[in-house]
């Protein structure tokens, strides 16, 4: 059978920057472990898609055991993590079926709706690829040396997850070697000399790094 | 008497993004207006500091109830808002005495810190001016009608307040027309081929401006 989706939901990170043995990933948010929302957020969009997680082989008992505890009741396929983001996704890739689309998210964004998947997985559709984005709100400055000057705001925005592309787009992108200026996925799409598109995104869809983040996604879970 | 140091600080936003009637600034953030927050962090960073704080007129008398109600003993100066933020604070500075270093800071960012006050106060003796800055963590883009790049994130960082500078320095920039690129003091300052230093900001230093941010105010206020 086609699949005509999938997602990779790459969690390798450690606990190093929230103060905490157990790895971000596991921590709970609101009584559930961080990981499960962006699944279930993928499940709720469209329960046919694929769900590949990419999880540092260390955890993997971990991960059986809570959601064995939680009933955690959606399919889904492990692929071990790697040294950097980049090897994980090429592991993640493995695990991937014939498929059209392939979106790829942190697992540390486990604020994603539904509605921005849906908005994302048909920009893609209609443009090959796309990219979450949302504008910049504070002035920034570009720096060089010891010279730094203002940056016009209003033509640069953050990029956010997931970022969805053609499956043979990034099958092919991702047999490059691994560069340093690979921060995410359309870094390394780019340089097959694809256009990237730029999506809506969610200002409320925070990545958890530091330690007050997981307090900060309660308080956007709980907020309309 | 000679004043060495001075703050304005700027409020002359309105609630609209706040979905609220009242302006963002009079906001209760753990039960006290935002506003008492800038005024006591600067007081408490120096008892002698001379603080204008710059509101629109229309709410002299609403600012002057609660100041009463809240029996708030800090001594400031109000000075009347401008319709954009370069009026308001070109406003500001008609209300400063005689002075070396003044910071203009954010009404909306109750989250500054006397030590983060200090650090800008000693680098703007040492360096003629200093600007807080933090980096930023997650990928940017670049664009330009329907081109678009990563952006080498590690070149740039987003700018907060307090910003601060040798009076004679800013009362001149201040001279010139209003800009729309001038987003912040620093922007308007540069202008005169001034150098501006990067120190180090704050994470915490979160500018109120969506909903949300008021209860995002609130867990960083209350975490460590």
């Amino acid at each position: 059978m086609k699949t005509s989706r999938s997602v990779i939901i790459v969690a390798g990170g450690s606990g190093k920057r929230m103060n905490s043995d157990v790895p971000k990933q596991f921590l709970l948010l609101n009584g559930k472990p961080i990981l499960f929302y962006s699944l279930e957020a993928f499940h709720h969009f469209n329960p046919n898609i694929h769900i590949v997680l990419v999880l540092p082989e260390s955890n993997f008992d971990l991960w059986k055991s809570l959601c064995k505890e939680y009933n955690f009741p959606i399919k889904h396929v492990l692929a071990k993590g790697g040294k950097t983001r980049f090897n994980s996704v090429k592991s993640g890739l493995k695990q991937i079926p014939h498929t059209e689309l392939i979106a790829i998210h942190d697992g540390a964004r486990p604020l994603i709706s539904k509605e921005n998947i849906s908005v994302l997985f048909e920009d893609a559709e209609k443009y090959g690829n796309s990219v979450p984005s949302i504008p910049i709100n504070e002035s920034v400055r570009i720096f060089q040396e010891d010279e730094n000057e203002i940056m016009d705001r209003s033509i640069i925005c953050i990029i956010q997850t997931p970022q969805i592309f053609k499956s043979e787009d990034l099958k092919k992108a991702y047999q490059q070697s691994y560069e340093v200026r690979f921060t995410d996925d359309a870094s390394v799409v780019e340089t097959l000399g694809l256009k990237i598109h730029l999506s809506k995104g969610d200002p409320k869809n925070i990545k958890i790094t530091r330690s007050p983040d997981l307090k900060i996604a309660e308080v956007l879970l709980n907020s309309h």
